[in-house]
């Protein structure tokens, strides 16, 4: 999570596909050239997004890189109900296959899963979380393969830790431990930053694009991807933190909106009444005629339209005392990433192995 | 800090009495009677202001029990700095020898410190992790009181738990233990919830008017203070949370300002331009024929004057899709908590034994 | 656990009844009177062994209070299998419900939960895990009767701490707290020492008999039992350590019992040997007139019936070097504590609900 | 620690040097060629032995690597005594700001602290959280050069994790971070096994010789040390586990000692007794002729002289009933590693750090 500190580009400021193409969508209200969308509500309880940005233009239009993603969102993730993490796992870990499928991925191909993240930073434990808690297998192949039954893929998984504590870029650990392990594709898993707070621990994005970290101090921190490694890396994330600006300006927009709203409501109600009301005069009167335009001018540019940049001033304003651009997390984070990082072990597992079944699932979590 | 969650008074939603009197400050731009402030800047880095609410009278007016109440702000405590952690540590230490002493509570009183919340949920361990700290004696006292040196005083603490863990009221457990081991006063230290995300993990509140939990549930869950302990009882407390609603309500609330200010800028401007601009008449124009007064009344009563009870149903609109009230915490909790109780513990541990000072008070603490 | 650390009585260090009773056993190699012992190990996996100390006499005999205690002993438990600890999980619960049904608990009488011991120490954090993980209802009960549904019983819970952290024997907070809130019967869970490192979290022992601390502080410190309480407590605990002590005595006690085997061979064959090999002589050669006599006898001495206080001696000798009595614990304290600390909260969690069974018992523990 | 599970070698089962010497002296009684040893203990708390195995011969008689080792033995660091602690991680920084100069490495030399072990099992969990401790500094040197002072080393650092979370060798993931990283000299910091309680948690061996996984499961386990790495690697140990059978034939040792000595003083006295009790005879009694012979050969045999597979066969016997061979560890075991996890890295911190020192070293550690 540590790539998401730089704060130029707040505006945009989110790691899930989903969110970036509806801000794009908002903007247009058209449909984005290069972005096709597919969305599956038929569980009531999971939605399923497939986003898929073809090519450059459609990654410039939504700010991500061109790639597959699929987010599966699951408000009642946060309820702390273990039948319906059942449930998300069983999604996920179907999801997980049809990927791993469609990217080419089969059985025999083997896994080095890396836990990204900071493990003493609750919101951004997820990715080590995860890492205790898979079914590892590699050291058996190479140890004592003959003791390794059918159903299971060669694993092995990392925890690298973060800059602060190693010294080193994440992107260079991993990429040792590749030229030493050979797997033949690698999954990271981290903890992302939503632009919303319902979206925070109840939604997983995957995506074959790979990890890609904040330019924010120069262009020295390499991406984890296929260009880099030379093999598939496949990035599993889940949103923990939200960045207090972004509910300030989510807040904002919506009042603007309502404001909005209100705005042409009374606009039409004025022109009706204001024709009728006026003295006559021979030219009929225009809008533009009214004498309240300059005023209303004046709201409409506070209101209706206030540009990206005082929008942005205003948010400074309201955080200014803060001295920062603090990131938030709900009070209930620790249940929240021990239960989220549970479903996505569990899911991986199955999806990983095919041995590992929802029967047997459980016993390699903790 | 289970007693938070009352959400019908969410527009005082702050346990933190120096923010009540602020908000009854903007309200009414003039001196609270029965309500008397004394802020003491002399240090930078730390800011301690001393509040005494005189009277009934001065307590319906900031929403807080009479009492006096101690607040020591140092921004800086969010830079996991340990030169100004031993600073804040001093003058906590010194604070509460005052207040000991104001109270009338001499050396040889025996006190029980009782870590209030969950140790389970990071943002509420602090009771508990300053317990865990805590240079205890009651032990030695009552089993070997030969080996206590000069200096000491009778301590015991206890970390009741939560009514979600325990099933019983904290209160219940408190009044047993208080019964059984016969303190001379309670020190309760609980995290509290702020308005304003800055004061999070950088306050400390002293006071003694005891811990009053929410009425949400009832009039079942009892008070522990004076009245129902029959002793002192020392409230401390760290605001570690913020409600999401008041970020935004806080957001809203900067912004209607801004605009009310353009508002009034536009009006005297349009004032002079509509008189010149409009057709002649006998009776002056004056701003109640205006034409525009239907739809400037809309935005007025939008913008300018929005009645509380709108502006509520604005901040839910935009947390709706949560599904709940989000309570919120900076990412870096977990640091946080763990700096904050630290330097709670050092300067309970200095306060509470005269023979611990700045040398020795370390090895007392993890 | 912190009552095991008389170290007058080491010789009997253990907290386990079947323990205490094998080694009464031993030394008489007889039936001993008072003390009814049942086993039942039909289920090839888990051995119950049932003991009734049915008065003083035969409590003195083995060192334990006149009561009923029941010892599952499961030594694959140590094996992490999530099967196994299931089916633990399921005879615990089962034993459980006989035991409260013998004692005429029925099920609507209410049950406080104790987790005793120092969560800060893994060997000793048992108590406190499983009270992590119990359902707890009396608050639903308190506040909100009308949504608690068939089949469940009022439970609270509480983790009292140690005296070292606290200041307060551990009797005293139970004491408090059973008078305010008023169970209708208490179940402590402790960790216990073993004589023995393979009953070290493989065994989990049920009584009626309460908890008693040692007396090698005066008497000051209370037991918690139906005599001080007023209401049956129930004791449950898991041997978590053994006493370095107890390692070296029983390899030397097997030692010896080696030596004397072999003694009484050699002593046969001697026998045989001498009379045929030494000069002849009116008078018979009896065992006494041979000249090796002294000799042997000082063997004997040190091999054959080595008194207790000499081996106790030998003993402290080894283990001199320490200056101290070591309790010790397997390596992997950790996994076995939080399994075994599972299996008890999901057991706890069936007998005391009937609602709760094999199908959801797991959602209530982590 | 993975590498001490070879159960082959049990009998000289320990990771220290010191030891392995000790008891290759305990046999020989005498000064072993190749080995050289110099015991510092001027200091009363603190002994400090330095142990040069000179060569391959020296290496062989006690079964340890050519090359130094410095041993910190200090029996009090078990009391939890902070000044004590602070002491020792003054020396143990004297001595590693030695060790470093003797090796040629001077301060522009960039380290890399390699934390060995499992941070999911406390007694494994010492090389992991010294690393969290360490003042890791190579990320500003590689990302804001300018930013750091004068009197500070590159250092980075790295908990790989054990193969049975990660499935990959240990001595995999180092090699690839040391290519990509290119540090000039590794420090590994690893729990350890030790022969005797009372090293436990009391000892801190330096060495220059790496780590050496044991060779049980074929030789595909791969060394960190300098010959494949190609850099000097400092191994910094301290014991936490001791095997149970290793406690079990000290005491079996003891014992027999004590039985030799009790064996020599009665044969004499029955040599003396015998000569002048026995009938007359013409050829003088030898020892030989005694008719006990046959039984006090036996005795000998068993008592004096039990050989290594003798005795290594009944202590299987005497833990035969655990089904494997349990290693332990104190059961203050959270404490004693948090307390000398603090020692390693504010020593480690002040000779990596020529600009750490006992005044600001404390602000790095938690």
């Amino acid at each position: 999570m540590e790539h998401n500190i730089d704060l130029s580009g707040y505006s945009i400021r989110t790691d899930l596909a989903v969110e970036a193409h509806e801000l794009a969508w908002q903007k247009n209200e058209t449909d984005i050239p290069g972005v096709l969308l597919q969305a599956d509500d038929a569980d009531p309880n999971i939605k399923v997004t497939r986003l898929h940005v073809q090519n450059e233009e459609g990654g410039k239009a939504i700010g991500k890189l061109p790639g597959h993603y699929i987010t599966i969102e699951v408000p009642k993730l946060r309820d702390n109900d273990t039948s319906i993490e059942e449930q998300v796992a069983r999604r996920f870990a179907h999801e997980m296959v049809s990927f791993l499928k469609e990217l080419g991925i089969t059985e025999e191909k083997k896994a080095l899963v890396v836990g990204l993240g900071n493990w003493n930073v609750t919101p951004d434990a997820l990715g080590p979380m995860v890492v205790e808690n898979l079914l590892v297998t590699r050291h058996l192949y190479q140890l004592a393969p003959e003791t390794v039954g059918e159903g299971y893929r060669e694993v092995s998984a990392l925890s690298p830790g973060v800059l602060g504590i190693t010294g080193i870029e994440t992107s260079e650990i991993v990429f040792g431990v590749v030229e030493k392990s050979k797997p033949d594709f690698v999954i990271c898993i981290d903890a992302l930053a939503s632009r919303a707070l319902h979206r925070v621990n109840t939604t997983i994005q995957i995506s074959d694009t790979g990890i890609h970290p904040g330019s924010g101090v120069g262009n020295k921190r390499k991406a984890i991807d296929q260009n880099t490694l030379g093999i598939p890396v496949i990035a599993i994330g889940v949103p923990t933190v939200v960045f207090a600006s972004t509910i300030v300006n989510d807040a904002i927009t919506y009042l603007l909106g309502h404001f909005n709203q209100s705005m042409a409501e009374s606009k039409r109600a004025f022109n009706k009444l204001s024709m009728s009301t006026l003295p006559e005069r021979k030219e009929p009167y225009t809008e533009e005629d009214l004498p309240d335009m300059e005023s209303r001018k004046t709201f409409m540019g506070l209101v209706g339209s206030l540009p990206e940049e005082e929008k942005r001033q205003l948010i400074h304003e309201v955080l200014r005392p803060l001295g920062q651009d603090l990131v938030v997390t709900p009070k209930e984070v620790d249940d929240f990433i021990e239960g989220v990082s549970n479903v996505i072990a569990t899911g991986l597992n199955r999806a990983l192995h095919r041995a590992v079944d929802e029967q047997n699932s459980g016993a390699y979590t903790h």
